[in-house]
């Protein structure tokens, strides 16, 4: 097992969220430095609660046995009770046993009725595959797409590197269409014929069309016309569509709301509503759940040929089961607790809190870096993140090249080893050919946000004024 | 997306224990007719209860404010409250947090000390990949060796079919030995020296030796001997070593306990203790702890090139994190109550009586098939199978080949249609040309089983006077 008899695949493969910043970081956890960790979105580990009606059932659900002690049932809200009886009386074995593959039957009607209820149109519970995560979900999708290197995935630039990284451990090829940073990086249909002309001229197969909403990292909130636009380009150029909508509670602006795919294509009516490929992706590891340990995600397959979802359902048998913890997690995130119940208000009044706050960390870290020299950012309508645009001076980009890293990674390693904050340099995600940004998540808490703006503030002029 | 445009691998990997019988069961569970699922081990869905500390601490861990209420508290016992209380202090923001994609440090650590205590030699927890189940760790070990199809990798025959439906899902070849039915399902080296033949003359590269001990689906139990003879081997013809050990809790015999091949490794000393690479693969899912819906599970590198071990965990972190819960399950199974703590008699007494049972259905099991006509079985050591041959008659075979299935498939698909049982057909696992074989767990309770047993003598004597 030298390396150098790996897998050509594997080794290619680059995952930046995780990558060389988060190793340094990591590194300088270990030797004592205090770390701010805003590299992946990752909402519990700086500090943000979870929801309370969401592990009280999840508790009850793990021991059930608890329910048979009054004494601990009346320590509970009677709805959390009620609940965690009914997802037990729905399992019949209880969490340790596996499930479906696809998941527990009656989760996947469960989330059918959430999507029917979000859309106004129906979905079928057989073509929604749960998973470890989204990120296994889109993994599937995207070994089942790709054969070989002739075969490319269309991929917005800047991107969330899943895609890229996947695409390549597939061994498939990725084309990049670049989203437009001066309109706050909208899609551009032009842009994405280019960059399905440019496929196909060098040959390749071009199978599928990425795009995420709200964007990761971008932050833009796509419009329905837009997404129309989206959608009659797919169907125009024969593209499976993947609709990553992890992020459709994260939403902080009302001009445009979200509005899923599916509902799009429902709505465009036609053969476009019946023949157009779509695999969407969602998740309980953001929202303002942030339940991202417990790995619960699902796919949601529509108009795919059945012998396809047949062939998914084969290939998720062979890990047996995704985790059935997360699987709950998914039946609590769609099925809050209803008007009337105990746990009703305090619930609400929990996701709200949380919500208004992103708002708030938001706006202080768009308005932050816009604050900086040398430094723009667009404001996040959505996600968790910022990605600001550093227009670095020649000089830096030059002591860059002299030090072996690229520009965007060479100040994100000054900033780490300065200020303790931990991100993700541009060139991670993609991005313009001589242009530099950096992800940063917002989600430390607001008295720390404004501490991390002060850092970037007496960094990021101590950088400008030394390359000046 | 149409199934003829999918990645080839994909749509020829199969998967026996979820395949044809699987799915034929879970449509006639549909339909209304009750079944008895002994197709996977999976002792919850049979009736088995978790393990009562495990799961007090999982739901501690999963609401830690659960123990600000001291009302909540003194229902629990104390060593289950500190227990998860040292969890929650060790994991810093709670299970709804991404670890480290390798898992938690301080949990890797754990399980370097539960190996050091095991085998009595160290282990480093750099080395130790926790995953969602052991299957992604076996996954994950064959993507990461698997080059093309001139890579081959030699699996035991019969084999658990997670090898193979992997190794045809990453491209590579499988190159079968045999296992011997005479002698209690035993590893021969004349047979394994034959298969690296074989393969090295078919132009293959041959990379990696995987071998089940406990058996999967065979049920040996393997001596220092043998082992010894698979080290020295492997050695010598300088094949990595994957050791499904995840059984090692599941002996039914004192003869031949559980040695690891890490053990066996270091006491050999010399040259093959510090150059022979070995993964080895361990779970929460069996054992008697059974939690297979948690996911749960680990791979210890050993002798592994450290860019390797980089390349592997940058591969991890493409799914960000393994589930938190599992990793809980896997800490507490590390560390089990200690003596003189609250819940120490009770869990060892709720162990031992799952093992004594389980004993008890393997010898009625084995009991059970050896006296059907045309049946034999070796007795089933350790695991949770037994497999046992059919000595089918030719007409049954012919009447198979009509139907235009394989003869043990035949037998398998009359059995589920006139008894509800579930099993898998050994064709699933492999076996030498015109041999036959079932596999079933040894799962369902012992009143249960008595029925079980009876319903394959009167199904099997019908059988066999029909195809006579």
């Amino acid at each position: 097992m030298h390396p150098d008899l790996l897998n050509r695949d594997l080794k290619e493969a680059q995952y930046a969220v995780r990558g060389e910043l988060y190793l340094k970081a990591d590194e300088l956890r270990k030797s004592g430095r205090e770390i701010i960790f805003t590299n992946v979105g990752n909402p519990h580990n700086l500090g943000q609660k979870p929801l309370t009606f969401i592990r009280q059932v999840l508790a009850l659900t793990t021991a059930p046995f608890l329910m048979d002690n009054p004494e601990i049932v009346k320590q509970f809200p009677a709805d959390a009770v009620s609940r965690a009886r009914s997802i037990i009386k729905s399992i019949g074995s209880g969490v340790g046993a596996y499930s479906d593959s696809r998941g527990y039957p009656w989760l996947r009607q469960e989330i059918a009725d959430f999507i029917q209820r979000r859309d106004g149109h129906p979905s079928n519970p057989d073509h929604i595959f749960c998973t470890d995560g989204a990120s296994v979900s889109v993994r599937m999708a995207l070994n089942a797409i790709i054969r070989d290197e002739q075969d490319a995935i269309m991929v917005p630039i800047p991107q969330y590197p899943l895609y890229s990284a996947a695409i390549r451990l597939y061994g498939g090829s990725l084309e990049g269409y670049y989203l437009d940073e001066p309109s706050g990086w909208q899609f551009k249909m032009d842009e994405l014929k280019r960059s399905v002309n440019k496929a196909r001229k060098a040959g390749k197969d071009v199978r599928a069309l990425v795009f995420i909403n709200p964007g990761n990292p971008t932050g833009q909130c796509l419009s329905r016309a837009t997404l129309e636009g989206l959608a009659k380009f797919a169907y125009e150029e024969r593209l499976v569509l993947m609709a990553d909508e992890v992020y459709q509670e994260n939403i902080f602006q009302s001009e445009r709301p979200f509005v899923s795919m599916k509902q799009v294509l429902a709505e465009l009516g036609g053969p476009i509503s019946k023949e157009q490929e779509l695999i969407s992706f969602h998740t309980v590891s953001k929202g303002v759940y942030g339940e991202c340990g417990l790995r619960g995600g699902y796919m949601e397959c529509v108009n795919v040929h059945p012998g396809t979802i047949d062939e998914m359902y084969k290939i998720s048998s062979i890990n047996l089961s995704p985790n059935t913890i997360g699987q709950v997690a998914l039946s609590l995130m769609c099925n809050p607790p209803k008007k009337g119940e105990p746990s009703h208000a305090s619930y609400y009044q929990e996701k709200q809190t949380l919500h208004d706050s992103l708002i708030r960390r938001a706006h202080i870290m768009t308005d932050g870096f816009n604050a900086l020299e040398n430094v723009s950012c667009v404001f996040t309508e959505g996600v968790m993140y910022s990605f600001p645009r550093l227009h670095l001076p020649p000089k830096a980009v030059e002591a860059a090249k002299k030090a072996g890293k690229a520009p965007d990674t060479f100040y994100c390693l000054h900033l780490l080893e300065e200020t303790g904050i931990s991100v993700v340099p541009g060139s991670g995600f993609g991005q313009k050919e001589g242009e530099f940004h950096l992800r940063t998540t917002i989600l430390p808490s607001e008295e720390k946000m404004k501490e991390v703006v002060e850092k970037y503030k007496s960094f990021n002029a101590k950088f400008m004024a030394k390359y000046k």
